[in-house]
């Protein structure tokens, strides 16, 4: 099972090439685990829709920092601008004690044919006190809610 | 009349001061600027979904170039972290004969109770030949797309 | 008096259109202003060669915000990729009670000849009192730092 | 053999975490790769101080494009903000005949002791060529210039 979050690019996620940016991926990739992951609950007074998956509490005084521990990316086909949405495919290649891997598969928007798969990505996350900055273990209830996504881990094909 | 542009904020817009940075406003409005005016039809083999305004084809080959000759803004109110969309509402101040005043309202999600205005700004765009980097006339088709956007000009209080 | 701050551009500043963007100005403004005005000494353990007037304390725990009311920029001469650093000279066009305004006019690398001048802009900024959000009063000590660079006020040539 | 790039932080490459955002580090590699591979002999009418290594062209009109294929990184330390240069020391882990892997280390300023290692990452790099968009041959030129700096590539410590 996969998360499906779509993407908007920004005019500005170009560079003087005219294609999204190497690194700007990697900001795509980040406000798609947001959404994907991140409880909205107290960032407005008003109720969010979010994935179910959007349980982890990171807002300040939660007591969880989100912490970045590696990433890998494959960047099969350059990204052209797009008006439409990209179909960013989450899901995670490992559920461990305080830390996850999220793997990411970035297609065109879903309405449009043929289906291309631009870029291939993970990222390892571990869920951090925020007073201590040690690791916290994966509570009960973001475990019940991630678990569906749990599925096999990427595999990259141009590793040395 | 005005435009409705909904803008999502990412999560990297804020600063290490944990609000929208003030630098990346003048983003969000270059991006409701290309949401609104620019032509999406050559970007994709699907057709998108636009605002009748979005006439203005900038793509590469198109022969036009849309410049910024200045910016004002002032802010207002702190924007903090968002997931729903901000309610960015644009008219056009000015509608010259290469150029163009567009004036933005930056103001909370719409359906947000009380309403808050954040940020208050106006761009001057130029339209210009790629080719030669010369000032060229709006055509016919755009002050027919655009005039129903005229109105007064923001007045800006806080100018010296 | 002016200061000059070099301002090295990074090729991520450079849009699909070849040229330094127009929102990323404003954060090369942003940064030289940080460089010209905030007080370094506490950022690392050892001395950081600085400006005399940086003495603006904003760390963390210092109890002052820097906060920005509002900003005015004029375009005058696309910028392109230059490895050299831009020459930003700033002054103070104003120096008031708890709010100042700095003026900035950016020309290409000083060495290099014969001198453009790219863009000129002016940032009301704003102290405030990090815990309350209200507004404080410059010290002796900031206004001793920043009354050799007052000058006369930009004149902007393409106000309506 | 390897390179050292000083790398200048910009106090926008904090997120709201107040610690440099972890998409920026690939930036700020971005940015040193620049600078220690690309040449700025065009890029402006005077001569400029770079590297013996800076021999790849890219400017537009030149053929040439630099693609990257592949990114890995791991954040062992937190960046904090710092007025005082990074050291980014590069090398390259691979010389293939069109492609070539950068390898680099992120060291805290050469003049603060002790000498903190905050990331390390490697980038595989294809030249191609801009009409036909197909990869094109390490030239003699730059085979001579960079093959001093092959050293064994980076072993990543948190692969699974």
């Amino acid at each position: 099972m996969r998360l499906h979050v779509p993407a908007r690019l920004r005019w500005s996620d170009l560079d003087a090439y005219g294609h999204v940016n190497n690194v700007q991926m990697l900001r795509l990739l980040e406000e798609a685990r947001i959404e994907a992951f991140w409880s909205p609950e107290e960032t407005a007074g008003v109720p969010v829709d979010c994935s179910e998956t959007a349980v982890l509490n990171v807002q300040p005084g939660s007591g969880t920092l989100s912490l970045i521990a590696r990433q890998e990316i494959e960047y099969l086909v350059q990204v052209p601008y797009l008006r439409q949405s990209l179909d960013i495919q989450l899901w995670l290649g490992r559920l461990g004690g305080a830390s996850l891997e999220v793997c990411y598969e970035v297609w065109n928007p879903e309405t449009t044919e043929p289906r291309v798969l631009f870029t291939r990505a993970a990222t390892t996350l571990v869920l951090a006190d925020s007073e201590t900055g040690r690791p916290r273990r994966i509570s009960d209830v973001e475990r019940a809610a991630w678990s569906p996504y749990v599925e096999a881990p990427l595999e990259f094909s141009r590793r040395r």
